[in-house]
């Protein structure tokens, strides 16, 4: 794991400043939410080490850890479905980020186009209470 | 927890179902992505347990289990910046949620619209290789 404290320059590790911003789960990683940069879709939810992260900062292509395979994997590279990388955020609290991509084609394994397709949850719709005394329109 | 080949109703417990698909991680979470409905802004990401989604499903409200407190917490109950649930998807694995929200005010505890406003890190931006043989225009 890097260490933020590390004095002497890596190239072959993520940026302490950065480093030293993350919230890691006891595994050292984060959640990696990944948007499609122009409509705002959700496409999917990955994870990352510092490593991955780091790969996905510096090649403009996402690489995630997958917690499956324990190995990482370069989005794309085995289905072509590739993301290039527009943006990347952290956020508030250190333990998310949000990668802004342009994907190619599909973004689900199932070929669906973000992983949030196929499931709906049944939920209940909440709204505020309308204004209980609206005034009336002037006559 | 609830156990899914309960063959018992229980109204206080996530419908067996829904409990069914979830892939929940050693503490019993699973991420939830909040994304405003009409602008797609990806707002923050919490953490529910079971009961955190059976609130979220039925009470037209975002609760989240908060991991720092070991609570649950409400949105909106302290701050007034309320998420009224709009749509609840689960993706493909079962270990992500993706809660589309109407937000009030703001959804950082900073003040921020969203929890990633305030962190953009330094990213190498990615596209594809132009092509290479690109056909000229008709002359």
């Amino acid at each position: 794991m890097t260490d933020a404290s590390d004095p002497i320059p890596d190239p072959t590790a993520l940026d302490p400043q950065i480093a030293g911003l993350l919230k890691r789960d006891e595994h050292g990683l984060v959640a990696a939410v990944v948007q499609q940069h122009d409509t705002g879709d959700v496409l999917m939810v990955g994870w990352m080490d510092d490593e991955a992260l780091r790969r996905t900062l510096g090649e403009g292509r996402v690489t995630f850890w997958s917690r499956s395979r324990q190995e990482y994997w370069r989005k794309g590279d085995t289905s072509g479905h590739v993301q290039w990388v527009k943006a990347v955020r952290l956020d508030c609290d250190g333990d998310a980020l949000l990668v802004s991509v342009d994907q190619v084609g599909a973004a689900c394994h199932t070929g669906d186009r973000t992983c949030f397709d196929a499931r709906v949850l049944p939920a209940t719709v909440g709204a505020p209470d309308p204004d209980p005394d609206p005034t009336p329109p002037a006559s």
